[in-house]
């Protein structure tokens, strides 16, 4: 190729500043490697050998997602470093939920002109997430799209595999009336309702990104708060996976408790949230507030605290909170699963519930 | 919820519009699904029990990818129903060349508003190319992020799952000087330089997706040529994957032959490209012609005709040939391995290779 700018370039494709940041993502990527991993990175496809010896019947579980408009926070943060790490721990989440620990993940980023910075920063971020989660980066696309992307703009998307053994498989379909909801403390907005919180806190209360948060007294800037990584449940999970009084989990996402915890609940169930178990963090008291929401929205766009949601029998709520408390969670007695027609979420307080 | 704009729809989330697309989407991807799915739409992540009896070794392979700015020539066209076919049938040959047949497939879709009829295209898409290869559509992810993309813009990402037993798996190590290099026919630009090929058909000579394009006598529209859909090759080589005769394949996206063969090829050995051994399709000359692209480059962006290489074993070529032949290609004896200190693709014509 010549040094004058191909025809390529001056349609604004620049194959050199993606060979650049391809090197250090290399090396990156080779930190997350785990022993199944068969392939280099360039390969067409990656290779991964699961470790199925010991499985009575080996069954993948697999889940997609992006990180939303938290993306436009780490814009105007000029930081990128951080919302790849949350890409990896929401699917993880989401396939925990099912019993399943994850073997690999991918990623793909899409942008309008690639900056090398920028995007090892992201790919960073996501090698992070795979580290903590020991899960390897096994391959990703990067995608320059000039014209589709505003400048500074990166679509993040990742995929995520991994496995379980079917006869452990948590489907939900051994809650029952009385079983105890355990809540898991969330990080902050983890990566739902971003286009709310942006509104609110850059629009009608006109902050800036590193302004704190009036009524919060914590010092922290709204970078900060937004920018907060989802939090990975796997390490605290993870060995209570094979407690058989472990009848269901729930990853409180987009549609927050009142649309997840029915994703889970066999008919004839429903969830009985109690107000007063947690305090609800005050960000999003104040999200609530200065945005004029209410309170059954807010359940329904945010996860209000709670970032995972565990269903145990009766009988094993005591050695749970104990192996929680133990590996340093501070678990919240969220409520009870109730004999329900219709299903789904009731939230009171106290003795109403 | 109320029938009043909620505050989340404010700020541009739709989540009603989201449940109308969702019910459609439910049942193109019911049809798609395959005996090792075992999870149904709407559940965290997607469960698949892969048939492993009869495998010494399974490995999983599995790639992510776009469809990059084909996606600006759907939006042009108002037709969004061929871009996921096309993205299913690029990710599944990038498995494919590794000797890997598809299990399941996810996709992602991100856009700013969401529009139920243009998603259910997208998906019918996906859908459709999942079906041609056998493939599920075990799962996927929808995202409205307002103000991120424009209107009408929708990003779309694939991640497809399969699996290979390793004895079976192609890695390009058994390539040697001598094989032969088989080709076969894209069916257009598939999805790789898109952003050269707009600014040529657009730009320069100033077309419009319905104008014919001139010096081109086949009667199709400038938008029927770009958006033809991006060729899968799984149903004429996965009968051919257990010939010991076959060393390698190398899927031609962007960087093409001169990028994509080099992939394959082991340590000391080359690519001879006979130029006179087919005709390059005459939307690719006219690509190079009015936008005053050199050959070297046009090698490199686009596929030139050419959408997957065989490399194959002397001794196998003729009865390769006669099952391509049999399966209704038109096999193009493209040139051979040979002996290179640097690797690489070279280009002559006849006796000159």
């Amino acid at each position: 190729m010549s040094k004058a700018k191909s025809a390529y370039e001056e349609a604004g494709v620049n194959i050199d500043a993606q060979d650049e940041a391809l090197a250090r993502i290399k090396k990156m990527v080779a930190a997350t490697a785990t022993p199944g991993v068969l392939s280099e990175t360039g390969s067409f496809g990656g290779l991964f050998r699961p470790e199925i010896s010991g499985m009575t019947e080996p069954v993948l579980v697999a889940s997609a997602d992006g990180v939303g408009t938290k993306l436009m926070v780490a814009k105007m943060a000029g930081d990128y470093s951080t919302v790849g790490h949350d890409l990896v721990n929401h699917c993880v989440n989401d396939i925990l939920v099912q019993g399943a620990v994850p073997l690999f993940f991918l990623d793909y980023v899409g942008t309008g002109v690639l900056e090398p910075e920028a995007m090892a920063q992201l790919v960073q971020g996501v090698a992070s997430g795979c580290r903590e989660n020991g899960c390897a980066l096994l391959g990703g696309e990067t995608a320059e799209m000039p014209g589709f992307y505003q400048p500074g703009d990166y679509e993040l998307v990742g995929f995520v595999v991994g496995m379980v053994d079917r006869p452990a498989l948590l489907d939900g379909s051994r809650i029952q009336p009385g079983d105890h909801l355990i809540g898991l403390r969330s990080s902050g907005l983890h990566t739902n309702g971003y286009s709310l919180a942006r509104r609110v806190l850059f629009e009608t209360l006109r902050l800036g990104i590193d302004d704190t948060v009036p009524g919060l007294d914590d010092g922290r800037s709204v970078g900060e708060h937004l920018l907060a990584v989802h939090r990975s449940y796997l390490v605290q999970i993870r060995p209570l996976l094979n407690f058989q009084e472990l009848h269901g989990l729930a990853h409180i996402t987009g549609g927050g408790l009142t649309d997840n915890l029915p994703r889970i609940l066999p008919a004839g169930c429903g969830a009985s949230i109690d107000l007063g178990s947690w305090q609800v963090p005050p960000l999003f008291q104040v999200l609530q507030q200065e945005g004029g929401v209410d309170r059954q929205e807010m359940f329904r766009v945010f996860n209000m605290g709670i970032g995972m949601v565990m269903v145990v029998d009766a009988g094993g709520v005591e050695e749970m909170r104990q192996a929680l408390l133990a590996a340093g969670e501070h678990p919240v007695d969220l409520g009870r699963i109730v004999k329900a027609q219709n299903g789904g979420v009731t939230y009171g307080r106290g003795s109403d519930v």
